[in-house]
This record gives structure tokens, sequence and C-alpha cells, in this order.
């Protein structure tokens, strides 16, 4: 199994104090011969009228260290690796990618970026690390 | 600009041997507000009755070392991340990943890997770095 990223923690408590219940940590898929693991599963009763479990997948990624660009490129890709996996073996889990707000709000300030996470469906949740609190979910 | 890959200087000759002119090495692209490098731009005059030349680009990868999967995921990122810029700047110049001949027979002896490439349209030229060669284009 892959080393925790540093938020690893955080974002746990963050999903448990919103209402979700912890149920992979992590959680195992193989990718054709390989095996892979994403951060954290979850799920909660959806809110209102709607019947059954919202249920997501969280891959946790800090920014932190080398350049902000390389750093994007390495997630967009392990993201994009894994979504068919997530989608063939569980069509109802939605893969998120957990980001700190101060990377949101350096690196998704340039609308190329913006663009690029809309043309490739990147769902992202935006997590405040101090506050240990949800900022905004990206579907 | 970026460290160049360990095949750098082989996959320059083996396109020039193809009857490529290398026309930029690097070749800079704007991403949005950053600077972005592409290994090497490079034309030729289309074969047989087609007029014109043919444009491309090629990010050289030489997976040695971590994990393949980690350094896929790494190149695949950076090809979806540079390709829409390319598009706009020159739609008529195409992106490749050059990949050693090793690494085409291990990692995409794996479908999944395979599909992968095909539903990112990933453009693939296979070099033989021993015999400086093209072993195949994957368009």
């Amino acid at each position: 199994m892959p080393a925790k990223d540093k938020y690893h923690d955080h974002v746990r408590r963050i999903l448990e104090k919103d209402g979700w219940a912890i149920t992979h940590d992590p959680y195992f898929i193989k990718l054709g011969r390989r095996k892979g693991y994403i951060d954290l599963g979850a799920e909660r009763s959806f809110i209102g009228a709607e019947k059954g479990k919202e249920k997501i997948l969280v891959e946790i990624k800090s920014f932190l260290g080398m350049s902000d660009l390389d750093q994007f490129e390495d997630a967009l890709g392990q993201f994009l690796v894994y979504r068919p996996a997530v989608m063939k073996k569980e069509p109802e889990r939605t893969l998120y990618l957990a980001i700190p707000k101060e990377f949101d709000q350096s690196f998704f300030d340039d609308d190329y970026f913006v663009e690029i996470a809309e043309l490739y469906e990147v769902k992202m949740l935006v997590f405040d690390e101090d506050k240990e609190e949800i900022v905004s979910w990206k579907k």
C-alpha cells in the first residue's frame, strides 16, 4: 500500500464531521493485473427525499513540495487511470480528488486549468486543513 | 527548462533517420499563465500525393526507475494537460508520447492500459533505443 498523504487523517475527520461513514481506508481496486489503492471510501444516506446511499471515493492530494503543475499533472493522470476501473466495479460510486483550499485558490485562479478540469470532468472536494472543514464540492 | 530525458538524443536521431527535420528542441507552449516545454518539434513532407507538411510534437519518456504505473500516470497527466494547448495553438500539429519498446511490451501487455490509452486517445511513438529506430506509431 502506498504511503499516506500528509492530510489523510485531516480529510478522514472532515468527512466524518460532514456525516460520512468511512467504509474503506484505503479502497482496493484492480487496474488490469495491477493493484491500486484509493485513499478513502465513504458513504452516507442521501439528504432529503432521495432514497439509498451516496457513495464516494476520495484520493487525497496535499500538493506540497515540488511544482504545483507537475503535481497536478500526476494527480490528473492517476485520477483518469483509476476512474474507468471505479465506473466498472461500482458505477454508483463517485471518485473525487481532495485538494487543499490554498492549492485551489492559487492553481485554479488560472482559467486554463479550470478548463482542463472541466474537459476531463475531474470532481474535486476542496478542504480547509486548519479549520478541518469542507470548503466546496466541485461536481 | 526541464532536464532532458535520458533518451532525448536517441529519439532526436531516430526521428532524423526517419526523415524528420527537428524544428524545436524543446518546443515552448503557454499553459494559461505558465510556461510549458515539450521535448521535440519536428516536421516532414507528406509521403505520396498529399501536399504540405506533417508536423508533430514528441514528449519523450524513458520509464526507467520507479513504478511503471506511477510513471505512466504522470506521463498521461502531462500529455492531457498539454494537448488542449497544442490543439489551440497549432491544430495541425499532433502530440505524441515517445516510449521505449521494453515499456510498450511490458506495460501494454495488460488490456486495461491499452483501453486507457484508447479512451484518452494517447498517440504514441514506440522506439528501440539500442537499434535507434522506430518500432511503431500508435495513432
